[in-house]
């Protein structure tokens, strides 16, 4: 994603602490507190713009939501969204993915989302890619027990390399699609980069997968 | 694949027992005494016309080679392409999949490979499928520890179901590749198929799979 530099992004972000919460890690196994209800909680990260998220937020009331994303300047766009859909049920973390585990307790998250997130095609950066074990272990502890990962992507390599890691750290796939936007899944919520991609004519993949 | 009745089929397999192995069963847990060496077997399933297996032993002398198809008309092919090429190194079986664990003891095998198999595309005929558990678990036992699956086909859907049912049965996936004839992979063997379709401009699926 290009980035336009926006000095003030950060002080904007703290404007809205309803919907972009400060210290995260003072919420750490207390998420259900925050949204005041029982409702099972669904992360996703590297979150962006946040179109995604608001439209789940939209058509998913009784679920709560809960973005990362660490550049603001991208977050503060996600901000504005959420605002003005008026939703309760989707908060965002000014935060990088790497430090997931400070913010959830174990068992906390029933689903996390990987969307459309940095390839990183370098051998030396795999371990940024964030489907590398690295971050599977991370997201394994703040999973419930029958916890997803649903995760879908338009580059090809990422999702091979996904496929080799996913598997080889035990894990189980349902539901793969090698071309989402031909296949007949229904309630698919695209993102920004989703609409872009898929409208080339690119194919989008999908899987969700279980530890 | 459209088969030709050849009545004469099953007469003509049985001259040249030296390829076409007349009751695979008795061979069980011995066939490096056949081959009359100790080099590793490789299994491919459904070999069809042979090409690739017939490729593959010219290749890989060190490699001994089995191949079973139920198909005798097509079979029949086969034994025609290795008795040309003059191969000792590769045996053919008139025989069923379903049978397989009837003609191998365990960890006699050490490579299984499955190309551009029957998709059986109808759910209720799932279990048809070569890379169901059903047949998974036939080729566990036969496969050494370190034992691979190497699978490769064209059928998306075939591709994906296998995605999840190999992953879901603990089997962990290397060299993916989602689109085999724009990779880097070398020694790539193309089957009839295989040819047929990437000349298309087919994408060709391919994996390798260890339990």
């Amino acid at each position: 994603m290009r980035l336009r530099h926006k000095p003030w992004a950060r002080e904007e972000l703290s404007k809205r602490p309803a919907i972009v919460v400060q210290d995260p890690t003072t919420q750490k196994g207390n998420w259900n507190d925050l949204f005041n209800n029982d409702n099972p909680i669904y992360v996703e990260v590297g979150t962006g713009k946040g179109q995604f998220l608001t439209k789940m937020g939209m058509a998913h009331p009784g679920i709560n939501f809960i973005g990362v994303e660490r550049y603001e300047s991208v977050l503060l766009t996600a901000m504005e969204n959420v605002e003005q859909a008026g939703l309760m049920n989707v908060k965002l973390l000014s935060e990088d993915v790497g430090d997931i585990e400070e913010f959830f307790g174990e068992s906390e998250v029933e689903r996390v989302f990987i969307n459309f997130t940095d390839p990183w095609p370098k051998t030396r950066h795999a371990k940024r890619r964030l489907t590398h074990p690295y971050y599977l272990e991370k997201y394994r502890r703040m999973l419930t027990n029958n916890g997803e990962i649903h995760f879908k992507t338009d580059n090809q390599g990422l999702f091979e390399y996904s496929l080799h890691s996913m598997s080889s750290y035990g894990m189980a796939f349902k539901n793969v699609s090698l071309d989402l936007h031909k296949s007949n899944m229904e309630g698919n919520m695209m993102t920004e980069y989703e609409e872009k991609f898929s409208a080339k004519g690119d194919r989008i993949y999908r899987l969700e997968a279980t530890y």
